[in-house]
Order: C-alpha cells, then structure tokens, then sequence
C-alpha cells in the first residue's frame, strides 16, 4: 500500500508521520527537538523523515506545514519567526532534491484549517473559519471546500486586522491588531499590568503570568481574571463578526491553548458578536464550536494537504 | 443573435439593457424610475423589460442586480433598504414565470466586483477586492477568478467590520463599522460635528452638509474639510490593511462617488496601508487603483453575471 510521509515543523518541535493512503491513523509518528546541539535544523528534518521512511512501501510525496508564512506555489518559505536562519528557504525543491518524490508545503496554521474541516469539528461544512489562539492568533478559512490562499499564499491571516486603533503593539511591528489583545501573552500583558496598576487579584504576588495563571485564577473565581478573558472574548467577538459579514460560514471553529478558558472567553465572544453583527441572517444556521483534534490537528492538516497529490 | 437582458435595480432607478451574446456594447439601454406613482416596484422591472425585450432575437436569460442582501442560490431577496415592501422577495421565480427564460440575481455591490474584474481595473488579476465608497461602503471579493459569495450569498460585506469599537452608529444598527466612519454621509456629519463644536471652516455657514461639500471645500485648501477626507482615508487604510492579510490580492479597486476625492483620500489611505500592513510582502505587486466603469459599472456588472448562463 503506496504511504504519504508528513511533518509538521515547529519552533520546539518536529513531529513527523507515516499514513498509507487507504487510512488517516499514522503507521508511525515520530518526534524530534527543532533546535538543539550543533546539526542543522534542515539536517534534522531529513533525519527523520529518513528514519519513518517505509522499508517496502512506495512514498506518494511528502507534506510538510511550516511555523511561518508561505508560498505554497513555490514551495519556498519566507520565513519562521521561531527558526533562527530559515528565511526565504525553498524548501519544496531541497526536499524533491533529497527524496526524489513529489512534496507539497502550507502553512501551519492554514493547514489547521484544512485539518478541522477535513477531519475535525468542521466536517461537512462548505465555508468555514478556524481561528487558532495561542502564543500568537492565525487561522485559515474554507471557502467553497477549497482553502484560501491568495496570489501569493498568503491570506487567511487573521490575527492581523486592527481592531483598537493605536492599541497595544502587535508581534507583527504594528498596533492594535487582534494579537496584540487577544492573544495568550496579550492576556497575560494586560493582567500584570492592571495589577501593576494598583487592581486587586490572587495573582498579584506571581512575578511572570501566563493565560493559563490567568485561566486558572478565573476559574477561582479571581474577578480581574475574569475580566482578562472577558477583554479577549470580546475583542475575538469584534473580530469574528466582521468575518462573518466577510465570509459568510457556516461555522467558526475556535483551536489553540486560550479557548480552553471555556466560557470566560466564549461567552463574552458570543455576546459581542450579536452586538456587531449587521443582520442576525449572518448567524442562523452557525456552528461555533472548539476544535477537535487537539495536538493531532498539525499532523492531520498536514496529511489533508499531502492528500492533494493524489489527485493532482 | 441571441441576446442577454441585465437590469440593474436601485432605490431611485432602474436601468435595464439588452446585450447581444458576442459583445459587450449593449444593443439597447432604458431607464425608469424605481419608486413612482401608483404601479408597484414589480410591474415597473416587467414592464421595463419587456420594452427592452429584443424583437426577433432570442433571449439566452436575465440578471438582475439588486439592492440589498441576496441569496443567489436561491434566487431571493432578503430586503432593500431603499425600496418600502422589498422583503423576502423570491424574485427569480417571479422573473422566470414571467419570462420564461433562466434568470439570475446578484447583489449589486457584489456584482460590480465583477463588472470591474470582468470588464474593468481588475482585468487580468485572479485576486482582487473591490470597495465602493458612497451613501454606504460596500464591496466585492475576487477569488480565484471566482466572486465570494459564502454560505447563503451574503459575503463581501467589507463596509461592515469594526475599526472603532464603541464608534458612531452605522446604518445597520451597530456602532464603530467601517461605513459608520468613513462612507459619504459619515464624512458629512464628522465635519458638521466639529463645525458644532468650533471648528473654523469655510463650511460653517452651510445648513446641512455632503460629503461633496466637504470635498469641494477641501480641493479650495480648507484645513476642516481635508481633516475630515484624511480620516476617512486613514480608516479604509486601516480596513484595506486588514483585507491585505486576509485575501493577499494583487488589486484593490476603489469606486464609489467618495473616491472621486482623489488624494486628499488617498494619500492617507496608502500611509495607513503601511502604518497596519504585517509585512511589505503583502504591497509586493499590490495595485491600489480607482475603479474604471463608472455608472456602467452596475450593467456591466449584471452582465458579467447573466454570461455565466451560458456557460453552465
């Protein structure tokens, strides 16, 4: 049975997999630090797709998800914020070169998208919007089955609209976009200093937060952490409302380690968004839901994408 | 020759053509008040119709543009804020017992999306958003050679995202959109505001002020009034940068009446660009430009939408 050989490529963390085309639960995964002793990261990405490589088995190609923006065209990635030295890196031809077979590359968190539509909490859906919340805020959106990419592959970057003008400076060197408010390190930014500020809080004597600290202590009841999240489910519902009126889905699904906040985050989003939506048309029949596949989502969304070559 | 019928309905027009199938210089146009003595809205649309209706040639189907928001699938007409009675209207049906002919509809604003890319300022771009400043803020969305159109028809609704949380009212109920800041009768009445609250101005002995008022006075040097066009720049700016990150075009297409403002709109437009954009990546073979069609950008829309009846 011909296999498909994907990896998804993090900061911290490479994780790769073996799938026979006949089946989405891997034969094999296998696990890598990104970053560590003197061997390159390229070097170390070879290495173990080398090690899950099939000993009988035909490769049908290769699909890896890359940790910063992409020319999914090319095969080339700009660049990755979290990988010193990986810039403008064409990745797809030094992968051909090496492997000899074909290879597709996307985005990490476009190829989320295609992951949850494919085989998580999106299935069946036509048009969708996935927002993932974590260290930063990306996503991806389904239109028409089909994944947005834009002329160059870069669309679907949908932390970055300006919803605070000259609000809090952004990861990205500008201000007031969604990340820079709602965003795990944003959260965390906003609760130390309301409490520099003089606000009371249980986690007044913590030296750093994190949005888990400040997860947690709303889950205790800690009145200036439930209003962190209460701030970001709004700002998220701002934002997703304007998609909406954009994009018209039929679901939003809502990944990354900050919507685990439940319904300190959620149900300030809900709010906001019936207070900016233009018409309650646009939120009949819309699922709002959590993401499904978890840790998996990286591998899945990778292998949705090594799929295509099938076709093509 | 078998032949084409488009009609184009506003709140205060009609306009109706029939094109022959091989050109797109219509055979015939007329034109008929939408809203005028006793005869209904609808008898008005047949009637102008069947006087464009051609004599000997066949007829391959009608568009029509409309309005208001669409669902084309189906066919229908949620509502029209400038025409009293216009709801839920399943207007395809009705043309197509009527006609006897295939019959399509569109969202005007939508529409001229396509009349631009088709016939247009976004000839030959796969990728491009169109925004059309006026009364409201409206727009459409090329993807792909494809209009947006979302789940049920209701996408492109780029005048509607927030960038002022908490701002003026916009016509759709909410507070803070885009419209509500930057369209015609917003830049109106900020300028009446600050002419109310002391603001010098050669404006300020007129009653009741238009966003053409505004600038006309600011092209004869009037600080107020180029205030006033420079936020409204600085706002879509800050809009179009967001768009940029979702949809990565390589053309965004201005039209409108505000945008006949020319730089004193513009230029704080393109600096707002850089002052949001994530990356210059997303300006790389960007082309900012105003739309070309002018009041045929309506027709010329419809009938970019009525050639897809051939083709399917």
């Amino acid at each position: 049975m011909p296999s498909y050989i994907v990896a998804d490529i993090g900061g911290t963390q490479i994780r790769a997999a073996c799938f026979r085309a006949d089946s989405h639960t891997p034969e094999r995964v296998e696990r890598l630090a990104t970053q560590s002793g003197v061997m390159p990261v390229l070097d170390r990405l070879y290495n173990l797709i080398s090690v899950i490589w099939p000993q009988n088995d035909e490769v049908i190609g290769i699909a890896l998800a890359l940790p910063g923006p992409v020319d999914p065209f090319q095969g080339i990635l700009f660049g990755a914020p979290n990988i010193p030295g990986w810039a403008n890196l064409p990745l797809r031809r030094l992968m051909v070169e090496r492997f000899h077979v074909p290879v597709v590359v996307g985005n990490d968190a476009n190829l989320a998208a295609l992951g949850e539509w494919k085989f998580g909490a999106g299935r069946g859906h036509h048009h969708l919007i996935y927002i993932t919340v974590s260290t930063g805020i990306g996503g991806g959106v389904i239109i028409n089955d089909e994944l947005l990419l834009g002329s160059r592959g870069l669309a679907g970057e949908i932390g970055h609209i300006t919803v605070m003008p000259n609000g809090p400076l952004c990861g990205c060197g500008q201000r007031g976009h969604l990340e820079a408010i709602a965003s795990g390190p944003a959260i965390a930014r906003w609760t130390e200093e309301q409490i520099s500020q003089g606000a009371a809080s249980t986690l007044s004597t913590q030296k750093r937060l994190s949005a888990k600290d400040v997860s947690r202590a709303a889950q205790q009841g800690d009145p200036l952490a439930i209003s962190a999240l209460e701030r970001a489910g709004n700002y998220l519902g701002v934002a997703i409302a304007g998609y909406l009126h954009i994009f018209n889905p039929t679901a939003v699904i809502l990944g990354g380690g900050v919507t685990q906040s439940g319904d300190f985050l959620l149900l300030p989003l809900r709010k906001a968004l019936r207070e900016h939506i233009m018409s309650p048309t646009f939120l009949e029949n819309l699922t709002i839901t959590t993401a499904s596949l978890g840790d998996d989502v990286g591998l899945m969304g990778t292998l949705a994408l090594a799929q295509t070559l099938r076709k093509a």
